[in-house]
């Protein structure tokens, strides 16, 4: 019996569908083999004093077990990595490299993939936009050439797969609307090789199951 | 003896003394009781090959001890604070929670900082970013709200001081151009608290001598 319970939302536009973090807490679960249930939002309940009470941003996901209430999907996943090694080696120095990355996906590269997405999904018409999106795009290309430059010839950042990969390839789905990764040889390796793993095509099939199921009825 | 050395800055310009990110570590390896020695890039130094190879952005800090290297002032602060309760308290359900917050600062709060202060610092006179600051102000300052809602009434976040609480009082810090955090008392007492801190005021003092060392002299 898991106790583990993930929040998430009932029902997001296509345009997020397979993009929610949920989906990041739901892929770590499948690769350590922890079964979970899920409690799902509405739009609007996110913002309740409830669901503040335990994420104060009003987003998801939020993780809940034996009374341990956890928020932000790279906290959560140093909790689920002390029981799976395939997310943190069991290696000290693996463990800390794994977890360098774990920050380099959220502190170094997801700022600018979500600068580069907030303009395009949000703002692509206004003049403010219109402006600043070279220079987004191109800060945005310097992280990820980085980022590649880091994987040299390798299937992951360190050799194997870890919590590490699990986030970078996560934060580098976030620009399927363009053809950045696409036109990345080795970045569009990288992220079908973490999207060709068992575990994530389960996590993203338990994503778009409940999106399919709440499908909101034509007016 | 120890053997961890940082890697910083010789010198920045006074906009960017106090704030550079290496500050972070020197905070956390105060609160720990661990010495350490500096490595000191000039400007330019940071982006050739040498360094590049221990840190794929191009940035600082580094840290590196007894052939680790990592980067990622997050994940250094998770390794550091494997050697001390002060920073990760020994409870695992406390500790989860300190990551928790690690990981709010510098993925669900900094990148709104970041936004702001690139605007301000970078580009204010430039039409873009007069049409963007507003709504950029508006997305920091709900982030910072929040924060300050999970303060309540409490020292810091989780009541006692942690991780989560340096790296949060560091990114606040980063608005010191702005009345933001003077102008929202539960915010500014807060800053004030973890500037106050001992070893927060070593580590700025270690990190402006060596900017008022290294000054470069009028031509």
């Amino acid at each position: 019996m898991s106790n583990i319970c993930i929040t998430a939302f009932k029902w997001v536009p296509p345009v997020a569908q397979g993009l929610v973090r949920d989906l990041r807490v739901r892929w770590a679960l499948e690769e350590a083999g922890l079964p979970y249930t899920e409690k799902l939002l509405s739009f609007g309940e996110n913002h309740q004093p409830a669901h503040r009470a335990v994420q104060p941003f009003g987003q998801v996901p939020v993780y809940e077990e034996d009374g341990l209430t956890l928020f932000e999907t790279g906290s959560i996943l140093m909790h689920i990595g002390q029981r799976s090694d395939v997310l943190l080696p069991k290696d000290s120095a693996m463990r800390a490299r794994a977890i360098t990355w774990m920050f380099a996906a959220l502190n170094s590269v997801e700022p600018h993939v979500q600068n580069l997405t907030t303009i395009d999904l949000f703002f692509a018409n206004e003049e403010w936009a219109k402006a600043r999106r070279p220079a987004a795009e191109k800060n945005a290309l310097q992280r990820l050439d980085a980022v590649a430059a880091s994987l040299a010839n390798r299937d992951y950042l360190e050799g194997i797969f870890t919590a590490g990969d699990l986030l970078m390839i996560s934060v580098l789905r976030n620009l399927r609307h363009t053809s950045i990764v696409k036109d990345h040889p080795v970045l569009a390796s990288y992220v079908a090789r973490g999207e060709a793993r068992p575990a994530f095509q389960r996590a993203l099939a338990a994503q778009m199951a409940q999106f399919a199921r709440n499908e909101p009825k034509a007016a």
